[in-house]
């Protein structure tokens, strides 16, 4: 509840409606201008004032009662440790009215009252109180005040201040029953120059771009990447990355509760095994290599080892060179695979749990993060249910069919039939996540095990979140000459392919495994629009900086 | 326990002393060569017993009591779920004496007793059990007996037995109070060929080749990497990669009790930021990229966006054209990066108690698996102290020189004086672990913080595990001013590392961190005189495959 209200709060920032000379709204772009020479002019302002404050003590040699509490410290290059304790914001509470505390924190806002008082909102991650520097003339001198009204937003401060009870609680910030009067006052670490964007506006929820009076502008996708550690900063973001965090977690406690162990395979491989079309070249020291663009050869060959239940998250690199919302160039792959004993629906059942973990996990322990980021991006909450739905392709075509797609049995699903079978199956049991199973064999690659009671399918699956695919997976062909003989079909060259293939020639057990986008898992669940919203710094075939 | 009884039983196999038409013991290519015709000879008398079996049956068309008991199975492609439940070897005890069992497994030996029994031991990863066929014409037929003794080693088999207690304990086995009567054996997953080496040599203790009378080949490096799935399957790796697993483990969870948040930050990127010599050039689209040779200058961008204490496991890149013991072009980084409040020692802070978390969870919770590879590769306790030894790097060529190394106060170590000073250390320490604090600041990169009493010296530092390096270091510099000015002095284009400054731009709070090579750590804890042992599928300049 503390980050909705915190939310709440940072919408209420810059709302003045702007009008142009003929008392009409402003276009974005000339808002966008405006904007910026507002902020330019309050920078310059604020300098002004800065330098007046301290011309003025010098030139009226005016005795500063606060001298020695305030100021700019020089970079903190460890010269020497105090030892003082910096309090975290959530612990400051109206039952330690008194006590005097030392804070770091960024500025967020900075309210300048008239010449004696200066109103700060202070923010430590998602965490917000209020500050006060008020002249008193004995402690805190006009000089001080003056030179508080001059920090420039997002600066960093650490202050020594008392904890007041303030009146009435203070709506605007997570911290409500307690601000802090403050004594001493020094930045830290300074903002410099313009801010790339409005903090407030990067945290707009997006319905209210949609309202008829709106007058502020949208921060377009693209200048948050170009600016990403700024935008990084919103509380949305920091619950998006923590909720990132989360479902890794919670991937590999199940996981390891279930006797898998994690492993690391190399991403830099001698031959591009899993087809040359999307995969990265690197230049090799005297020779060419490739980035892997999955670790599922390597993951099968430890199973082989004997490591019967592996798992890894690791990176997962793919030349496609496409933009839609769904694709990047690199991203992260929640991968599993296992030996099962007779059938490979074995690894369904461990999936199923493991989404069941998953999802259970975010709404139990990430429910404050999930809320945060709700309010800016509305979404319906995610619906799952307590044994996974497993649909059979034919089935899913059946379906498809009776509501008017027309497709043949063993078509390959294009994105929108998929967002349509989506549709389908939450309108007929109530789920947003299922499990695609029996695929036809022709659509998948050449080391899937044929159904052994139909050979137009396959023992393979993709699930689905909303609609959208998270996951492929599939029992592999454990047997070296019959994994020969569909690479052949497959018109894929055995001797490409030797290592792999020799892995299952000294005894393999039946085996199969997935693996899961990570990114794609928080972007469905969270359903954000596109997924460069859940990638700290994503890679698109246009997007190599920041 | 248990582990190192199997490894004795392990060791006892192939000690027949070969000596050549002199007397003398062979040389060991014609060792090598006598046992490749041996295993020639043994599989080829196989066969023909297995064929003979067949025939014999056939031909005086005795009825075949066990029938449909035995056989080899067709390829696995999941046509049905019976729900037999496999049992796991270390299950299986005495007091289950009598009860049938289903258990698959892999046949590490087979040993036929004339024409009437057979005797395996059974492997699954680490555990073993003794298991036997013997001929009752009621319902085990001599030709079940003779199929039993044409099984290969190392094939994957799926049997019924009733659990016996021996007349001795099974001292070859890790369970030795108990062992199985087969009564159904189908062969599931058939070991084809030649086996690349002999799997008792890979588990061999070292020390047993520097016997007089050693007779058996010791498999290479070379070798093990060139058939790396088969040699994964030596119980001294199933321990190895287990502990590495849990070094990931203990790492993660210990940094997330502090406060720590996991992320995961590009691989690919546009500029060769730290220094264009050792970095990997992808071909990305129509233009170049590198491959990140640390998640550094990320972590610290994320650190700016306000997540304040971040972690990541993840693959890094090093185009370095080196064959030493310890480098590799690819392995797993784990690191961290912090801002803190006062003094960059508060990060060595968190870095002593992580490190001494990751011994004491290895020493409690890996005991057995240590136990393991100790016996193949025997090591000296890794001894480490409850508070790590923080040594000034002043005061370590004070030391290195009183012990008559000859070096300048500014010198760089070299791996050899590395060595030295590790020697120096555990002698006067008692300590195998210590932090070189201070370096000076000609052998550091440009972002690394000056010391401010000493511009000679750095904020710096590295770990060293047995004498080698296993973690680099250091306060970074914050203020972009300061950053762009040192880059310069170093001869770094401020144009080329834009993103990477502008982060400090918008306040940036004191920071640092560093990154451990997680190979490094477990190679250095087992001292196990290769880092490729401690990768699954190793990289370095002349290795892509497998």
């Amino acid at each position: 509840m503390a980050d909705a209200e915190q939310i709440e709060q940072v919408t209420k920032q810059v709302q003045d409606v702007v009008l142009d000379e003929h008392g009409k709204p402003l276009s974005k772009s000339a808002l966008k201008k405006l904007e910026k020479e507002k902020l330019k002019k309050e920078r310059a302002e604020k300098d002004a004032l800065a330098r007046k404050a301290q011309e003025e003590a010098k030139a009226a040699n005016t005795p500063d009662c606060s001298k020695g509490l305030y100021g700019k410290k020089p970079m903190n290059r460890s010269e020497d440790r105090p030892g003082l304790k910096h309090e975290k914001l959530p612990d400051i509470t109206a039952s330690r009215a008194g006590d005097k505390v030392w804070i770091r924190a960024r500025v967020q806002t900075c309210r300048p009252t008239g010449g004696n008082m200066c109103f700060f909102v202070l923010r430590q991650n998602s965490s917000t109180i209020q500050g006060l520097v008020v002249c008193d003339k004995e402690t805190i001198s006009k000089q001080m005040v003056k030179f508080a009204q001059g920090i420039s937003t997002e600066s960093i401060v650490l202050l020594e201040g008392t904890v007041a009870v303030p009146k009435e609680p203070v709506t605007g910030c997570t911290v409500q029953d307690a601000e802090i009067a403050i004594s001493q006052l020094f930045v830290t670490g300074e903002a410099q120059g313009r801010l790339p964007f409005n903090l407030a506006d990067a945290s707009r929820p997006e319905t209210d771009f949609e309202k008829e009076d709106a007058q502020f502008s949208k921060v377009s996708l693209h200048t948050r990447l170009e600016n990403r550690v700024f935008d990084l900063r919103t509380i949305t973001n920091q619950s998006i990355f923590r909720i990132q965090a989360g479902v890794c977690k919670l991937f590999r406690e199940f996981l390891e509760k279930k006797g898998f162990m994690e492993i690391h395979t190399p991403k830099i491989i001698g031959a591009a095994t899993e087809g040359g079309a999307n995969v990265f070249k690197v230049k090799y020291f005297d020779t060419d290599a490739f980035l892997a663009q999955s670790p599922q050869f390597y993951k099968q060959m430890v199973v082989c080892g004997d490591f019967e239940r592996v798992f890894e998250i690791g990176s997962v690199f793919r030349a496609e060179n496409s933009f839609t919302h769904r694709h990047m160039t690199e991203f992260i792959g929640l991968d599993l695979e296992m030996a099962f004993e007779e059938h490979y629906h074995e690894i369904l059942d461990v999936f199923d749990e493991l989404f069941v973990h998953i999802f259970t996990g975010l709404e139990t322990e990430y429910a404050a993060d999930l809320e945060v980021v709700h309010r800016q991006y509305p979404f319906e909450k995610f619906q799952f249910l307590p044994k996974t739905l497993r649909l059979e392709y034919k089935d899913a075509v059946a379906l498809l069919r009776e509501n008017g797609v027309e497709m043949g049995d063993y078509d390959d699903l294009s994105t929108e039939i998929e967002k349509k079978l989506g549709q389908l199956v939450k309108a007929k049991y109530h789920t947003d996540f299922f499990m695609l199973d029996k695929f036809p064999l022709e659509v998948r690659p050449f080391y899937t095990m044929p159904d052994p009671k139909n050979p137009k399918y396959s023992n393979s699956y993709d699930f689905f979140m909303r609609g959208e695919e998270i996951l492929s997976g599939a029992q592999r062909i454990h047997d070296p000459d019959f994994l020969i003989e569909r690479a052949k079909a497959h018109d894929v060259d055995p001797e490409s392919i030797k290592n792999y293939v020799d892995a299952f020639r000294m005894g393999a057990p039946p085996h199969g495994g997935g693996g899961i986008g990570l990114e794609r898992v928080i972007f469905f669940y969270l359903n954000l629009g596109n997924i460069r919203r859940v990638s700290l710094f994503p890679r698109d075939p246009n997007r190599l900086t920041p």
